[in-house]
């Protein structure tokens, strides 16, 4: 994981200075619109100072469509996916596809000059073995590919040709582990666990028994374990081995994770304070409550990670993570990484 | 609607006397068993102290398997439908069919000297004109059907070789709709509205768009306005034009209903409560609850219907009654009824 | 109900022009800032580009104290209330507060030359003797009230001293009924009722029995029969009687009515298409549906009303309108009030 | 924590033989019968075929006055805490009371001849310095007191005068680790993590802030980290440290637990099956899952544990163990533990 290269804009004001948007904008497209994250992204886009939304695409569309959910919001259409169309109307595509489209479409959109964010897995992990095992349908990795958790990687973000934009749970953990990581407080050897809670948007749109109302309703269950795609893509950001559990909330938006890490033992939690402090004390989107431990209510529908945590003398650490999957974890942090790229204030259009 | 004819048990004690399960059982198998319904009645005849479960059937099975989520509750297997194996294996059959299944179905166990307890729309609607339109599927309706709302049907369900067990949102309206109507106190040429709001687990267990987690949950919606074919069937048992608009609740089990009538200026609700305690007072499963509104959650979970009713001096009622779909609007009543048809103590298997 | 005085802003672009904020800000001050609806115009009005923020009090505050909830979003404190600091330090002021505290409030700004929205009860109701009945604790309505519905208000409220801001069943209700109403389609004497349906947030934040969680949850009940104030307020901006039933819905926010009137026999769903079309047409955020019946999770969140209808051939209809009862169904409203006032575009702050 | 000393019954028939209730019943009364668990208990006992329930008391009555929630199901009283007629009506009483006022009144009906099973957390820890840390309001264990994790020490409970009923955090807890504790199979020094996952009834009847519908809903948070009384609980069973973390889940009823250990490097899955089938195979009350992993769902509204496994190669296993919190978790142990000690089917009242 990089450490930041480019200091964080000033957050002391909530309203953008005029000067943040560029003269003219910027004419962006949006490939794979119909999902949860693609619809996310119009209503991103379409208010948007500093962008055109040219195009919304859909796989499954085969004549252009209007969307009534976004009434008076944008009023464009949704048409068929057409990759020599992206390059004559846009400049940069943020793809909202599943794996395998996105693993063909976005090397012949570099190629052609455009600029991807590039919101499915099939780009995200380093390493060739991982990837070739946790996403075979991925075939080769176009130069210029950056992983862009934003907050550690602005600099490589600002001049990426295709930013990976990093998968929900690692997104909640990795903003949580990094800093501990690279102050080198953890203790080696020690168990690091990361028990995860994730609302059923971050299952997708299709239908499934898995996403039926009276099976998810009134439940809990752990998933994936031992196997789920998101570990590798944690374990490479953090730089170790962690067990990771994934469990289906009753909610529709928003993760919680609870992760667990030992320190020497008579590390203060002031002491972790510091280190999340020189983080992130510039960061717009990541707040710290300390020993007060964030909700997932407190995010939701927000581009925030709030962080907390607490120490015991031993050197338990029990860390919280939260934010809203399909901002943070998906469609947010996508428009945040646009806004590095196009050298705009990073804020615009997520708060 | 047919008057009570035999009068209801005692309810004075939840404890049912040893006597009131017959020395020898029936045995009962169960069409359609992996649906909610099915499951529901797995659930509630595995238990029954006068009742033998023989077989427990599925179109969908192509081997003899078992359901793990009944361990330690039945521990009999699930088999492919076969009505041949039902005759042999069985004296009564309880059918959670779809209607088209259940059209074709019913009629050959009945033939073949079975009695059946329908859970499907089949049978139900007398009227030939509105079968044909609701019902297509339904080709010819054996001798013998009794439309089985148990509290209003007792002695000819008590004889019935077919029962056709009422819709859940029929069950609801016309518990409460009867009395007034057989007291012939409601307002002639008034409108009668019935708007009620259903959980998910009445839409079925295929997934399916509409009962993706995140399309219900946090929302509401109506749905079937002018078009449910229950509101045939409540017109029918009602004897009049109904008004009748169902909603999709954010919850998994329980129908509420506010239902609207007019009576003459003047009446008061001691007067209504009178004739809902001349008809229900001796009724197990029927409470009422006068001006103190009922709620889903006192009936989920439970074979009750609870009524309660406000009366303003214009005669303006607002009546409001409540059930659980799955018992009381589906699977209970079909025990119920069962336990009239077998002639034991009709809580048998409910309490 | 005013017929629209003024016409509507365009709404081409959800992209504002620059020129419709004004060069200065008005200074506006939130009372009440820490219940469900004080959070939210802190939120709102946080971002607003033509206002700026300078005062949020609570009664129940002692010393400022910041809001972490609002960390990034808003760093100003909540102050103790103080209505000497409010003139010194506001133009406008926009009070959440209870009725009491409101009725005795807003005529000591108004004297004091300050514009007020008020999002209570305290000045809804003209009649004076529904006034005395339902709200007692109105003991004078200062000169200058007007109920801002605003699509319906417009020009009274552009230069209101003290704008009442409608409660949020209202809202739902007469947005869909005042345009038939004017329309003079409804058939006289035929009863209209609305039946409503509301999350949980509508009941505000005290902890009580009823807001328990394990009270609301899985349920669903009826509450205020013919005793509710919002049905006063919506018989008088209706201009007729209405039976109004409420009811609390197992969701946070949004608000769902069916509405049930008479037409003339034969009227068909394009007829009242065209009559809403007139209208709303030119309104942001009014958006017909049509027979394509609205949900509340289209508009929670948002400041949109979405109305749909049906029609059967007797001239049976039935509307569904939604809003979000903390935005369109209060704060949201407020600012579009606000807005109006201002003379600025009656989006700012609200897309 | 105590080996099975006594068989437990056989759990080849869901149908209970009828000699399983002695012919006379046993008296018992419910001290603190509003609550949750309270009312869990009366709907167990009222029909109970071996018991009788003669007294429910309430320490907030100033009167006797009927349930409407449990009419047709218990048509008794609820009376005024009077111990002298707790005494003078009962064999055996059942308490669900805060812990000072257990703490109070069980030495007393100990004193005076009756059985008590005790819901509260007042006598279940052993350890005298840790009880005074946690439940300082305990000053005295009589003599005779068990801690009633039924499957674990039938043979105690069974000859008890007072059983403490264990915690619903503790119970799902226990019933995973100790078969893996008593095997030895446990890594010594590795870190043994329970991740706790919470309904909201778990929480009490109380409204507070934390228990408001809107700030439970679509959120999860954790709480009471390295300070919950339970964590003391689960380390005296378990005989070692833990580290545990309880979460608020947006469901009524239901716990999930997410539990780390480590084994040697090898240890299979069936290994596992093979310790969890000689602790459990003769048991009713808890199901094994093995790599299927149990959810909250199948447990909701019965009396099981459901426990399942996974392990990978290095010996890292996640254990998920589930209850119902009302039920395994509180009432119904406590009415298995009931039928220890009378010497009646252990499964009376439960299935």
């Amino acid at each position: 994981m990089n450490t930041m290269a480019t200091p964080a804009p000033s957050r002391q004001s909530r309203k953008i200075p005029d000067g943040a948007a560029p003269p003219s904008t910027t004419r962006v497209a949006v490939a794979g619109a119909t999902g949860f994250t693609g619809q996310e992204l119009l209503r991103l886009l379409s208010r948007h100072p500093a962008v055109t939304l040219t195009a919304a695409t859909s796989s499954g569309a085969t004549a252009a469509r209007k969307l009534p959910a976004l009434t008076r919001l944008w009023e464009g259409t949704i048409t068929p996916l057409d990759a020599d169309a992206l390059v004559r109307e846009a400049d940069v595509v943020v793809m909202a596809l599943p794996d395998q489209a996105a693993a063909d479409l976005a090397p012949r959109l570099a190629d052609r000059g455009l600029r991807v964010v590039d919101l499915s897995g099939a780009f995200r992990l380093r390493d060739a073995a991982a990837r070739a095992r946790w996403y075979p349908e991925t075939h080769a990795v176009p130069p210029g590919v950056v992983y862009g958790l934003t907050e550690h990687a602005r600099a490589a973000v600002s001049g990426a040709r295709l930013v990976a934009n990093p998968g929900c749970y690692p997104t909640a953990a990795l903003l949580a582990l990094v800093p501990l990581a690279q102050a080198k407080l953890l203790s080696p050897g020690a168990d690091v666990i990361v028990d995860a809670k994730s609302g059923v948007s971050g299952a997708g749109k299709t239908a499934t028994e898995r996403t039926h109302f009276s099976e998810v309703h009134d439940s809990l269950s752990a998933y994936g374990v031992f196997g789920h795609r998101h570990n590798a893509e944690i374990e490479e950001g953090f730089g170790g081995p962690v067990t990771f559990t994934p469990h289906l909330l009753p909610i529709d938006r928003g993760i919680l994770e609870t992760i667990y890490v030992r320190v020497p033992p008579g590390t203060t939690e002031e002491h972790l304070g510091d280190i999340y402090e020189r983080a992130y004390a510039n960061e717009t989107f990541v707040r710290l409550t300390g020993a007060s431990l964030p909700e997932i209510k407190h995010v939701a529908h927000t581009n925030f990670c709030d962080i907390g945590w607490r120490v015991d003398p031993s050197g338990r650490v029990v860390l919280i993570s939260v934010i809203d999957n399909l901002l943070k974890g998906a469609s947010g942090q996508a428009v945040q990484n646009l806004n590095v790229m196009l050298g705009v204030d990073e804020r615009l259009g997520l708060l």
